[in-house]
């Protein structure tokens, strides 16, 4: 038994028994103390931010956390940009990062950089093992520190000779459990009493409290009381479809932002942030509220949401109130012709069978698909939460993972996904039940928006060769095909209401490419 | 004018005048004055990876930096590897990464990182532009940083209040030059006397010494005292060839690498450092030297490698021996059958064009490409530098930009090719005269060998899901076309043979998978 030994047998003994990973020499080691555990399922990404997105799409799904295998600093750079989105979407995650031996680091050999410096601004924790004699504590530590409040990005560094180091067993520890922070009364009471003064309200809204059930009591709070509860503009995950409450998010386009919260004066957070702006524009205002608004956070991002929701229910009289209202089975009408993101959106809300997941990085192409979409059938909804891009095939893949037994489906923008292409092999190696629908438009559609923005008038051939994504056009057919996804491409609505429903009966992944 | 095109002006006043880019919001203002710039040529790569390693490859090539522009932290985080890679080649590149306007960053907005500190561990001067007023100072800062010593790697944040403040324009500053340390007269007279003691030595070299005309006076002192000269086990470039001096590399296999230094009393260091294991392997040493060898550094990494040899070689008298000992035009003769990693490299000595580059990236692959390549037609030989994977198709496409006319090879292998696929999608929108070669042998090889070594004996099912690129396999014909690449794939010696010849004949990206 050695020091990787160890490791293992912590995480699964905390019920940790996913690996997302991309090993090299210095992790050697550990995949050899991984291969001598088979109940240890260790997933293969051919680049880290697929096993950095998977694990953010297996966390929020599986509702705990997996462990990803990256090798020194490097490997952790690469995967870097997706923890980045798993910390905005407080996704639990245990990043092991292996490093040279301790006794090699004074050479500098070429892999060799600053680790723990590369680690702490996309972590919440981030530790060292020193040897093998607190290899155990220190992934507890870990573990602990990725379960607390709603999830954290833990990130263990684990030098190989710690790895190599023989060990002495024991028993296996008590499982460590997530613990969200308390109920605060008095910060409920506060609300309870501000909902209660008749100015225009909204409750923003996001982590655990967008699930059916805290839905629900917080439709009843709004019936109750006036108020409005929106979702904040991106979140990790949140149900919705037909017999659950239909909510709208924050838009993400700064004037509709604006407007949105332009008669509200006093604010309600649960879990959420006070609004902001997604980037600054010369001229708007960076906080979202108006002037004067008030601002009353019942829990924060770490609270237990879904308490937290009942409580001010309580306090507020909601449960008198009648049942939420829910959105009905719609099936709106397919149009024709050419395809579009709309006829997108509404080919799903007819197809997507019962509790699909649906993981959305359209950016700009997908912006309608709620309209189309409250009385889907029941599904998740996972966005991308920090921006970065590149989150959406390797999430998808995650969380296929998470949940064998739902259809995932991608909707997922040209530009965006070619960061992460490499998640499709991903899913044909696992042979995961994941629809890609690509949004081929064929440019970084939000940057041409932007720079109109900026007032810099029509791209000339500079810009034009920064923003468009022709001159050759990608053909996702062959890309998927290359890694083993069977693909098709649909230039109409029909052809892809038929690809879609198809895809849909079958099971394993498939990619449609969708011209718009 | 504002503040961004005083960047723009401040660069191309310094002879910086490609950008590799892959822009966001933040830096639209930047984007518009690019725009503004026809003397700037602006290259898209569709992930970060791609626009670092291309910065790389052009700045071995072109000799000087070009500029990258990376969307905040997530769009840096992505380029670090390649970073990584070009600050271990000791390549000048200044990076431009956007930010939120400076009065956001208080919002805590979702892309909010914390940029300067993933900067620093991959970068040899950080910088943040506080406002307009100090931008021009600031770049300049940068661009000197990046043109220091043999290079370093300047990462520059720029707000995006900075880039779109009102600014007054000025004439553009004097060109700022490269500046290499003055030669040591000591350090050479030590070593010099060190070469008349008559132990056996080795002289380690890297950097510019690695150009045919350094090399062929180091062989004069080689054959002037009998050190043996060799080059570090991995250098950003190094020319070879027929009519150049036949120079080995010290062995990447630990044992192998001990065993070339395994007589060697003394070491005299052009640039190299002193030899260390590439990882540290359970009792083995981590320095390759045998104890007691001793080292004498002639000039460091940022010396005046040239002018160093150049002294060594009048110190010892080295000029009056008799001419180099050049390697001859050698063809060796091409083998039938199956396609192997040998038969590879025979075509590649017989049908590569005269000043090809050749960008390697092949790891287990390549490791007997200098034995049948000695005699080839003279060649640049560009190397994965600091162990990050994903530099070599980024690297050529690089290397092509820098040098259009000249034939560029990448020796790839499939694992590291997967990282950054993506830059064939640049080849092909550049046009860019790039035959790449995917040594496609469905594994992560070097791990199945270090695997191995660690003793953990026949690989089982987890250790293979990590290691292995198989179920399925990578159709890397559909991924290049996928991309507007063309590509055809061969799997015995003939067919490679001609499809080299055909593709070196022929303009424009082509890729090989050749199946191993």
């Amino acid at each position: 038994m050695n020091g990787a030994d160890i490791l293992c047998e912590t995480l699964l003994a905390n019920g940790i028994d996913t690996c997302f990973a991309n090993p090299g020499t210095s992790e050697m080691h550990f995949v050899a103390a991984l291969d001598r555990q088979p109940g240890m399922r260790c997933v293969l990404g051919l680049s880290e931010g697929v096993v950095t997105g998977a694990a953010d799409g297996y966390a929020r799904m599986a509702g705990k956390p997996a462990v990803t295998l990256l090798h020194t600093g490097p490997g952790l750079a690469n995967g870097l940009a997706n923890m980045h989105n798993a910390r905005r979407a407080r996704s639990p995650m245990v990043n092991v990062v292996g490093d040279h031996a301790s006794y090699h680091l004074q050479h500098d050999a070429p892999l060799t950089s600053d680790i723990d410096g590369l680690a702490r601004p996309m972590s919440h924790w981030v530790g060292r093992i020193e040897g093998v004699g607190d290899l155990r504590v220190r992934t507890e530590a870990a573990i602990r520190a990725a379960l607390t409040g709603a999830g954290g990005i833990a990130t263990l560094i684990l030098p190989a000779d710690a790895a190599w180091s023989a060990a002495s067993g024991g028993a296996p520890e008590a499982i460590l459990r997530p613990r969200p922070d308390p109920v605060d009364g008095q910060r409920v009471d506060a609300a309870a009493r501000a909902l209660g003064n008749g100015r225009p309200t909204t409750i923003l809204v996001t982590g655990t409290a967008l699930r059916a059930g805290p839905l629900e009591v917080l439709d009843r709070i709004s019936q109750k009381t006036g108020a409005r509860v929106m979702a904040q503009q991106a979140n990790g995950r949140m149900q919705r479809g037909a017999g659950r409450v239909a909510l709208d998010r924050v838009p993400y386009v700064i004037d509709q932002a604006l407007a949105a919260f332009a008669g509200t004066e006093q604010v309600i957070l649960v879990g959420a942030k006070a609004p902001v702006g997604f980037f600054a524009y010369p001229g708007k205002p960076g906080s979202l509220l108006p002037e004067g608004c008030s601002v009353i956070e019942i829990a924060g991002p770490d609270g237990d949401l879904p308490a937290a929701v009942e409580a001010l229910a309580e306090a507020v009289g909601a449960f008198e109130a009648p049942p939420a209202r829910l959105a009905g089975r719609e099936m709106p009408d397919l149009p024709g012709g050419a395809l579009t993101p709309d006829a997108i959106a509404i080919a799903l809300a007819r197809i997507m069978p019962d509790q699909a997941i649906v993981c959305d990085e359209s950016v700009t192409s997908g912006r309608d698909f709620f309209r189309s979409t409250y009385g889907a059938a029941p599904h998740d909804f996972l966005q991308l939460t920090g921006g970065a891009i590149g989150i959406g095939i390797p999430m998808a893949t995650g969380a296929a993972i998470a949940c064998p037994d739902r259809k995932v489906i991608g909707l997922q923008a040209d530009g965006s996904g070619m960061y992460t292409l490499q998640g499709l092999w991903t899913q044909a190696r696992e042979n995961l039940d994941v629809v890609t629908i690509i949004f081929a438009n064929r440019r970084y559609q939000i940057l041409h928006g932007e720079l109109k923005n900026v007032g810099a008038g029509n791209p000339g051939e500079n810009a034009r060769r920064m923003l468009d994504l022709d001159r050759p056009t990608l053909d996702w057919v062959n890309l998927a095909r290359g890694m083993g996804v069977e693909a098709a491409r649909a230039t109409t609505a029909g052809t892809f209401h038929d690809l879609l429903q198809a895809a849909c009966r079958h099971r394993g992944p498939f990619l449609i490419e969708a011209v718009i």
